[in-house]
């Protein structure tokens, strides 16, 4: 797939799935809530049952660590420091991505190994790199042993059967409401054009008209959403670095990780990530799928040059920093929950 | 200090203070909020400033660790793991205590080393075992580096100077509301003889004959609140254990730390520490200052066995256990705070 193909792509899968042009807008706010499949509705019993299991120690193989320990949902729904050491101490080469409208994604994890966000979280739960839970089995019986989760599991599921399954479902309930709306970006699609200033107005234009939209583009500034061109499970990745053997792959050692390939072994796959949302970018560092670059202004220059061979001046690179900078959302109140 | 010179002590001290014995009771409901110091009054603004601090990976000296983190408010504010490593991986012999009812504590630590709650915190941030913060004005100078969190000290403190001070005085403020009122316990104390069970009533008559609650009474079940008999810096201390080389020390290890002496070097110090509280104390597990004991039912046959010299029956061990469980409070609604 080429760096400008993202679009290109979009409006065929636009035109193939009937969807008018005439309605078709690259940067839409966000919804209020993502789409939801048809085998895990919402309940605010589900959700809240999530919640607990978010905040949960015994989802993790050591019953230390929780969700929330990297996936910090007071800053980022990310973890500061990128790259961390798994619950049992199991190494990554992967930064924590955000989970703040996580639910927008039509694949998950950097490489898209898991086609949707229940099978995300079934495998974070045995991932050594993530929660190091022993197996499906132990962690099972870990929580039926637990009166409290029975009862809820029934009220929530009509069922005590506890599963890795109902868990995983549950919490995708929870984090499907990890949505971030109306931030001033939101707010000047709608219409509101003092919303956002005349600097992250010329950083939005320098966005579009450089190349960065060809991926970065619709509501989650991520590509595709399901549903729409895009079904879930249907990744929409591209080549990082689309240049390789440039300065900045020279040091931050981005091809070091050939992506998609680790997991399909095929030779085209070779350096395909998916593509992530630049929502609230700006509380997310550091970035990339190693995490190498911490500060937002040298991620731009970066990706400049990996993805677009192109030099941004300092002002442009200003400028689309104070755009970046319009991406930050509201953050939905989330009572700590008791967990039983 | 003699096993049972707790409550006798206290006798003395009620009289000393001119509290009339005819008020005393042993056992007393929790209050809503424990004592304030006069020169960190509550206000909203400042328990909502140390509640987003409290979040807040930056405090740490990787950037990486929050108090939440070991602390975690879902569970028993404390970290299910017990002995864990600081934010750099500093090592620890101690158990990460409790933090519900945090502010009823006359001293902090596990060995009384902080004489306040604020003093405690600014401990913590530098500590090894915990935060592991470079230092005082490392610290300082990435907060004051955050616009909006100098708005949010000038609103909160009428300064812009952002102080280790005054962030262990937000902190200390969020921690004074994490109060667990209403158990069944508080619930019978006020007389609802049906709020719990004939066997946690029966454990409770043991508790008190056999001489748990010599150290263990009054409304935090863990001796003197301030203002009361006790002031705040001075410490309730018990020697822990009381009888060493008994099997369960041997087998736990609980002489190999000698508490207090290693802050105070003094001989008669060596295997004191702070009586701990026992609200909630059955999400609080592990136990003991080391973290030796993961069960809440032979926690309290070691008890009897190296502090009292007892050997409880199983009955009365499951009496106990029964009562113990009538100490988990309500927990407030904690929202988590979006960190600037």
């Amino acid at each position: 797939m080429s760096l400008t193909g993202g679009l290109r792509l979009l409006i065929l899968a636009l035109v193939a799935t009937g969807v008018a042009n005439a309605q078709f807008a690259p940067f839409q706010p966000l919804p209020h809530m993502p789409p939801v499949p048809e085998d895990n509705l919402q309940s605010p019993g589900k959700i809240e049952l999530g919640k607990k299991l978010f905040f949960d120690p015994r989802l993790s193989g050591s019953g230390s660590t929780t969700c929330q320990t990297c996936h910090n949902l007071a800053t980022g729904a990310t973890h500061r420091k990128g790259v961390v050491p798994g619950d049992l101490g199991g190494t990554s080469t992967r930064d924590v991505p955000t989970l703040w409208n996580v639910g927008f994604n039509t694949v998950y994890f950097w490489d898209g190994r898991a086609i949707s966000l229940e099978a995300a979280i079934a495998a974070h739960l045995l991932a050594k790199e993530a929660m190091a839970a022993p197996s499906n089995e132990a962690l099972v019986s870990r929580f039926d042993a637990i009166d409290a989760y029975r009862a809820e599991f029934r009220r929530v599921f009509g069922t005590e059967s506890i599963s890795v399954d109902l868990i995983s479902k549950s919490i995708a309930a929870f984090l499907r409401t990890l949505v971030t709306q109306d931030s001033t970006f939101d707010q000047y699609l709608r219409g509101d054009e003092a919303a956002i200033s005349v600097q992250a107005k010329r950083g939005f234009e320098w966005f579009t008209d450089s190349g960065c939209a060809s991926c970065h583009f619709w509501v989650n500034l991520a590509g595709p959403v399901p549903g729409l061109a895009f079904q879930m499970g249907e990744g929409f990745y591209e080549l990082f670095p689309n240049y390789p053997d440039t300065p900045a792959d020279s040091k931050y050692k981005f091809s070091d990780d050939l992506g998609r390939y680790h997991v399909s072994g095929i030779d085209a796959d070779k350096r395909l990530f998916r593509v992530p949302t630049l929502r609230n970018i700006a509380l997310t560092a550091p970035y990339f799928h190693n995490g190498a670059v911490s500060d937002l202004k040298e991620a731009v220059r970066v990706m400049a040059e990996t993805q677009l061979q192109k030099t941004f001046t300092d002002a442009q690179l200003e400028d689309v920093v104070a755009f970046l900078n319009t991406l930050t959302g509201e953050f939905p109140v989330i009572a700590v929950p008791y967990v039983h």
